[in-house]
């Protein structure tokens, strides 16, 4: 029997100012790129909103805001990261804001294939934030302003020859922290989780919550609880470091079936980790102990589809006074 | 506004072997109450089946099998407990074999409250194992031979005055790897999951799988995923150490709804830990990132409730040749 070995790649970001250019931050891209493919992967996974800033920090309008969408993809100025990706055999990850010739927004994400094709689309189901700023706030979340929910659900994609057939999904940032994003994954037997986020590594408008230690722990926690859940290998990755005075966190990894980290980011710039996907990994777990088809009991999962928000049940009356 | 604070503690206990009476098992439960009660704990969780030896690995029948159950709860066995936990004022989680007035049998945990009365009752959903032993094997994982699914999905306790109103969540082993359970707990406000447990720590039967190191590892990291994810305070509390020449996990530990872990056993053997489990920590996740009504879109969890099993998309034949 074939081993179903191949080598992927996590190209952590450092931080893309705002007035970075979009040519200077697509050489950075092209660059990790090609880093990935001389150490032999044929998959490389790049953050969320890869080719700009986080925009939805920023209260914008008008050509302000507007000039962060592709209406294309690919278009003229990132096929150069295409055509290099094509002509050395390496496909990838990456995520951007999309804009349709409906006028709809997105934030999106693409599954590349060695051939440059685009094989796979994902638009972001769970958004963060707010729709309407914070009054006096200096930074904002707003991406329930900037972007429709995404409309195609969690496909799975599975290229023939590529990859050696394995079975890839694909999420973006606060996806991860929502179990059913994965289980939706899982129920298509999902082999490979692909990931990018932009998380804050701390309140850039001073309050006082999480500190970047909890806030790394956290991401990888639920990366990695949730590849073990669904015995899938994952591959998490972030755009790191301050950009324009707001912090966010590193912690990009490459994480087995197992819940176990294989690679890991140690900075907060730009930085390739490589590991070997064994995707037969998988079948311990899909086999036995998250064998679906045997354990599941949908019939008491009932309350997780059926609404969005929690109720408390009611106060129980002391039996006995 | 009034603290939402009291203590709680995990009573992790030690093998029990088949030929231990069930007087000196239950001898040594009131031992760990009565250590909980006097570091000033008002609730004690303590492990799945506890009253009796994991008595699944052993393919038995008749009365050898039928005298692990409970044929009602409490029983003149069992109410020695009962009356020292009434007497101490504090509540208790506890994991039993219960046969049904109807014969129906269940993998079931009662939660008592101060007063000694059972306030909560739930039967084990996921069930391990297999209904026909393994041909040669010495130990066997028999549950879903000797149990029928729980017919009482999870549900939630909120015993007024006690436990500063706590919305109190079980779950038995098991399903703590599942984040269904989790999430239907979380769907309730649950602020407090418990949870015992019995798990293999190795092949008892001599395969190479998992060490005893990465099992405790999955143990905990699946509980403290799902406890930030549903912003809940969860206590796991293990049976370890040897049965009868099968080993168990230890790793007993109280989470936080950060899912970080504030107490932990150090022993495979009868131990005590505590925590004080202020309530009001859930609020963060529960308000913030983990607000349900603002965030989930069950739109797109369909798949999870629709069917059990796992179904792979179809391959993609390459785009170009």
């Amino acid at each position: 029997m074939l081993s179903r070995i191949f080598r992927a790649a996590a190209a952590q970001m450092g931080p893309t100012q705002l007035t970075d250019s979009r040519a200077h931050t697509l050489g950075r891209m092209i660059g990790l790129l090609e880093a990935a493919a001389a150490r032999g992967a044929s998959l490389v996974v790049f953050p969320e909103l890869a080719f700009t800033t986080f925009f939805p920090r920023w209260l914008l309008e008008g050509e302000a805001l507007d000039h962060f969408y592709e209406r294309a993809m690919p278009n003229a100025e990132v096929q150069p990261l295409f055509d290099r990706a094509r002509t050395l055999g390496i496909g990838f990850y990456a995520g951007y804001a999309e804009m349709t010739a409906e006028g709809k927004r997105f934030n999106c994400s693409i599954l590349v294939d060695t051939k440059g094709e685009i094989i796979g689309r994902y638009r972001k189901v769970h958004l963060p934030g707010s729709v309407e700023p914070r009054a006096g706030a200096r930074y904002q979340q707003l991406e329930k302003r900037y972007f429709d929910y995404g409309d195609l659900g969690f496909p799975t994609f599975r290229a023939s020859s590529q990859w050696r057939d394995a079975v890839v999904g694909m999420m973006i940032c606060n996806d991860r922290r929502w179990p059913e994003s994965w289980r939706v994954l899982g129920m298509q037997g999902v082999e490979l989780v692909c990931v990018g986020y932009n998380s804050a590594a701390y309140d850039p408008n001073g309050g006082s919550t999480e500190d970047a230690s909890l806030r790394t722990f956290h991401s990888r926690l639920v990366a990695q609880a949730n590849a073990y859940m669904n015995a899938t290998w994952a591959i998490a990755v972030a755009k790191a470091g301050d950009e324009d005075g707001s912090g966010l966190i590193g912690g990009s990894c490459i994480i087995d079936p197992n819940g176990v980290i294989v690679a890991e980011a140690t900075t907060l710039a730009d930085e390739v980790i490589v590991a070997d996907i064994d995707l037969d990994l998988c079948r311990q777990g899909k086999d036995k102990m998250f064998n679906f088809a045997a354990h599941r009991r949908p019939e008491h999962y009932a309350v997780i589809t059926e609404r969005a928000g929690a109720i408390e049940p009611p106060l129980i009356d002391a039996a006995t006074p």
